[in-house]
């Protein structure tokens, strides 16, 4: 069974929206043994598209098409399609009357425009829209079935999930092919390489790879067998055989993300953390939390931009900021050591750095980051610790990068695993962490 | 003169990856008046790389290759473009030497894979590469020029350029491509293209479209004509005409972000702001301090995720907690004070509502977010506005869309411009703005 994908849109073409559609299309097809023979971008005009859809309708079994169902001008693919098919467009009263509710729910009148989406190409039936006003296309053409979605990336999912892809697993062919991704933070690609070694020789099956993408080294597998259950336990044992071989940096497998990881780790040793941030912003409370279900375990922190707020807020001595700077080991301590007190956590992180473009000096160049963390000791001291990461890149990579160390720094603790394993710490300059009364 | 981008990496095609490295191309690409005749996402096998590498150059002029040029064995562009063009590979000393003085200033000895990163086709040319391991490639094949780049998108951007940009312009033809984007947030598609009107005629040149991604609604403007000075001129009248028709929501244009613009309107007016976060969890502060330079307007927040945060940082009443319930007009009022009286700066937004996907009631579904807003008056009172938000989608978009609002919301009070303007605040219900002393 092989799919072509296609995605309509001017803005796709020009690259003014980036198309991740296809790359979500193209994953959903191939856990499901349906193989993607090609795909491509199209500009909203009536031509193209429909050469394209009748081209695709010959090479595979099943076209996808997102995007060009709005109610604009410039919203063509059902017209498309309607030629392709050597039809014209009919009414639909039933998606007229779905599209007047979804107004009514909103309490808005329905523009005139959006009138055109109630409408089909005589002979294909309508896909139910239960996120948006466009409602999705369902014909044949040719040998192939065409289902056409919204471009939006969540109506389109949603559409996909519940009313196209239980077609298409039913129709799916003989060969299994399970993926999955094991993600890692804190090693560069090199060294993961390295530590996979074998693991990583083209001919394996399953087949192992590593990509890099926003500071994670994810290990990828690929395990292509006639049957299921060998696709399973074989995908499984290389699962097994990569988690040991890279180590503790690993926290998560496909979607799952470091603060995820995280507030289910806290939750299970019943702590709870608190936040302490200046360059990163906010950016370590909204990670950890995106995580549903976070305020369990997150007693929320203080965005402390400003000497004026460090001191203020979290107690930071003003002479210690004076002497030292606000990016320093000592303020990174006092900062962790006052929010692990003013929130009641047992644990806090703290983050004082330079996210440049400006700011940096030859002694603390843009890119250098103290992270602290302080915790409740059982002797009810507190325990704080500090470690420096020297990033590069550009000012949202050097935050990013910085929260992410800090949850992996959580996580270590948590875990009583050493830092030296978090290579962009370890490596980073002199590492400290002796505790304090 | 056109072009073809070719996205190398079996974690594309598998969807693993998003391939954001073609839009950005294309962009690049049609500013320059350069077409994009296709694009094709491959795998990481050299037969299909060399098949793919001399179609491309068999069509277009120019052939942009991103991928496949890293450390380790699923890396093969370098070697198909070798069979592509029928030569061996060589080791280029210079960027041996590169290479290993990258290490160098890491501190890290360079593995022995990174080896193969020095090695090129005979007779092709290296691209130096500022700021990873992966040098890029130019070389000849038939009548086009191939060059090839490394996968990772700010590696790639940069060298892209630096160094290829440089040499398309140069080659560039006579129909100059001018785009721009104007950015709006708080209205819907519909409205946008009510108060739009004829300017989204099909035939208008300069074209006017319209995009939605991220909560944001965008119009997307593409003017063509033979030479500079003209599509300058139309382009700028229809940015002016869009922008007029389209009131206050707009706020910025191209990679403008609705932080920056708040950023500047905040420097130009010598005011500072304080957050306080709930349910967004510091993504409002986040978002300013994304902007280089935004400590000078930003002194920082407080992220009072839990009720006892709430009360202890922010001096919110407890029995106003108890009997409102953390959700509730008298709560986000409080908040804003309290944040503008704890902070000393002249502006204070504050945030608290239900991110779900749990937590909805019958009378606070999911989605349901106060947003209050608190300034100094000039006779030494405080300003205390408040606004009910009834967002839609996952928690990640009720948190992206809420935190959006707050800065739209700090926008408009600025510019003394009456909420309803906002359609997401003024249609999602009671709205109450009585200022408190």
């Amino acid at each position: 069974m092989h799919a072509v994908i296609l995605s309509i849109g001017d803005e796709l073409v020009l690259g003014q929206t980036v198309d991740t559609n296809s790359a979500w299309l193209a994953q959903q097809l191939v856990s499901h043994g349906i193989q993607t023979a090609w795909h491509q971008t199209l500009c909203d005009e009536q031509p193209g598209i429909v050469r394209a859809l009748r081209q695709a309708a010959e090479d595979a079994d099943f076209v996808l098409v997102s995007g060009g169902l709005g109610p604009t001008e410039d919203d063509l693919t059902r017209e498309a399609l309607a030629e392709a098919m050597g039809v014209d467009l009919v009414v639909d009263a039933a998606s007229l009357a779905q599209l007047e509710a979804f107004f009514a729910r909103r309490n808005r009148p329905m523009p005139q425009r959006n009138r055109v989406q109630a409408m089909h190409p005589r002979g294909s039936s309508m896909i139910v829209n239960h996120h948006g006003t466009a409602p999705g296309l369902k014909a044949g053409l040719g040998r192939a079935v065409v289902y056409v979605m919204p471009g939006v990336p969540r109506e389109m999912q949603h559409m996909f999930t519940d009313s196209v892809l239980p077609e298409l697993a039913a129709a799916a062919g003989d060969l299994v092919i399970l993926t999955t991704r094991i993600n890692t933070f804190g090693l560069g690609e090199s060294d993961l390489a390295q530590r996979l070694g074998d693991l990583m020789v083209r001919e394996r099956n399953p087949k192992v790879g590593t990509t890099v993408s926003d500071g994670f080294c994810c290990v990828r597998i690929r395990s292509e067998f006639p049957d299921h259950a060998t696709a399973a336990t074989r995908l499984d044992a290389t699962v097994e055989a990569v988690t040991r071989a890279v180590g503790p940096t690993v926290f998560g497998r496909d979607e799952q993300t470091l603060a995820e990881n995280l507030v289910a780790l806290l939750k299970q040793e019943h702590l709870t953390v608190a936040t302490a941030e200046s360059c990163t912003g906010g950016l370590v409370g909204t990670m950890i939390t995106d995580v549903p279900g976070s305020s369990a375990v997150y007693r929320g922190g203080w965005v402390t931009y400003s000497d004026a707020m460090k001191a203020a807020q979290l107690g930071v001595p003003e002479d210690m900021l004076a002497v030292h700077g606000a990016v320093s080991e000592p303020v990174v301590r006092a900062m962790a050591a006052g929010a692990l007190h003013h929130s009641g956590a047992e644990l806090a992180v703290s983050l004082t750095g330079i996210a440049g473009p400006d700011g940096g000096t030859p002694d603390k160049p843009v890119g250098t980051v103290w992270i602290g963390l302080a915790a409740r000791r059982h002797d009810g001291g507190t325990h704080v610790e500090a470690a420096l990461v020297r990033n590069h890149g550009d000012r949202a990579a050097i935050r990013d990068r910085s929260a992410k160390c800090a949850l992996q720094m959580l996580r270590f603790h948590i875990m009583g695993v050493p830092l030296d394993e978090v290579q962009w710490l370890k490596r980073a300059g002199p590492l400290s962490s002796a505790p304090t009364a």
